[in-house]
């Protein structure tokens, strides 16, 4: 017998670790959004994830060093295993992916981008879409040049309410404290989005779904890691079609 | 600044997609059991999951084709991709992994055993462990084996209670389909090792904790995945740590 070990349309490289929970939540949700009807029917996936990957947000804030090296040799290695299409479920790294694609030759996956149609879709017609995210994916305007491109208009939260609401709610969640608190901050932070318009929001940090509860009852709220596991399964599972959420090499 | 890729206790290779929900749920465990501080401080990880990897217990009852070129070939990219230790998170194919180590160099954690130690610990001094398993592994003799190893006697249910209750207990959490049947077919299989003389069993199929709630009243018992997150992290996470569940080349 002569074994196969990868099917005509790829195999998804996993560039993780940032967080390594949030990397092992956006896997299982990628196996929970695979159309499959058997297991050997999933997508073929490799996975790399070295938490020791510097902070993004202190990198983009001038305070740390670069993370480039790390995700640089993280996706070749994932391309050397085979990978055809690379996710990175981090948000913040995102503003590194067009770097990533040109140093390894391999396509990547657009959270950004897809968390956005995702909003889109989720409310048709909104034309303002609210961000909740880290200080280093505001700083690096990811969600302003990809609403851009999509034809969206991005609103982000007040800076006053960054310092005191977003910023110690992320933190809170990594660090693993009580999250009653942080959850009540976030709705706070999606009440500021409403006032300034937007009719739907993203939670825009791999960290955020865990206390996204209450400020989903103030805005609708889209989140980027599920966007990230359904762009994975429309690119690999369904690869005829046509989809707009890949940063391409060159 | 350089980036050092491996902390030196090595990266753990996972093989998994045995199957895809089974992995996904066993990395989410080794980062909750990871006694890490902040993001940084977690383990190294690279995971390859094949889906494509045939049947374990077809190939072991002579009814499908062999597995291990598939499992050769996903040892082998964990290890050029920097892997030091291997955890194979399915129990069947525990019936291969010595052929693993031999063909890649690499050692790889015994699940198995570690299971075994759990159930254990968890009752000391019980003698007697029950094991709820897919035919392979009990084909394969794998906890049996193990069990002459510690010195523990391994008790598995009877031919009818294996054919009419745990086969297809298992084959309904592979198929998704409702569980509360199943998860009474599980009870009756323990109350079949507790007359045989189990005062513990281990739950010795990764697809076996969705439906183990009702046999868990019946006898204490230990889940196979826990037991291999919990021997990764005593493996990497505290190298200088004796470890007896883990199969060496050669």
């Amino acid at each position: 017998m002569r074994h196969t070990p990868r099917p005509a349309s790829g195999m998804l490289g996993i560039l993780g670790g940032m967080g390594p929970l949030a990397t092992a939540d956006f896997y299982r949700r990628l196996v929970e959004r695979t159309p499959a009807g058997s297991d050997q029917a999933h997508l073929p996936v490799v996975l790399w994830a070295d938490p020791a990957v510097p902070d993004r947000t202190a990198a983009l804030l001038g305070e740390g060093p670069s993370p480039v090296p790390a995700l640089v040799e993280g996706a070749r290695r994932l391309r050397d295993a085979g990978a055809s299409c690379l996710a990175v479920p981090c948000n913040t790294a995102h503003a590194y992916v067009e770097q990533l694609s040109r140093a390894t030759g391999v396509e990547v996956l657009d959270m950004v981008g897809a968390a956005l149609e995702a909003a889109a879709r989720r409310v048709p017609g909104a034309g303002r879409v609210g961000v909740l995210a880290t200080r280093g994916t505001r700083l690096a305007g990811l969600y302003e040049r990809a609403g851009e491109r999509l034809g969206l208009d991005v609103v982000q939260v007040p800076e006053p309410v960054q310092r005191e609401y977003v910023d110690p709610a992320i933190r809170a969640v990594k660090g693993g404290a009580d999250l009653a608190g942080p959850e009540r901050w976030l709705a706070v932070a999606a009440a500021s989005l409403r006032e300034r318009g937007a009719r739907v929001a993203v939670a825009a940090c791999t960290e955020l779904p865990l206390i996204s509860g209450a400020a989903a009852r103030v805005l609708p709220l889209v989140d980027s890691t599920d966007a990230l596991a359904e762009a994975a399964v429309a690119r690999l599972w369904r690869p005829g079609e046509a989809i707009r959420t890949v940063v391409r090499t060159g």
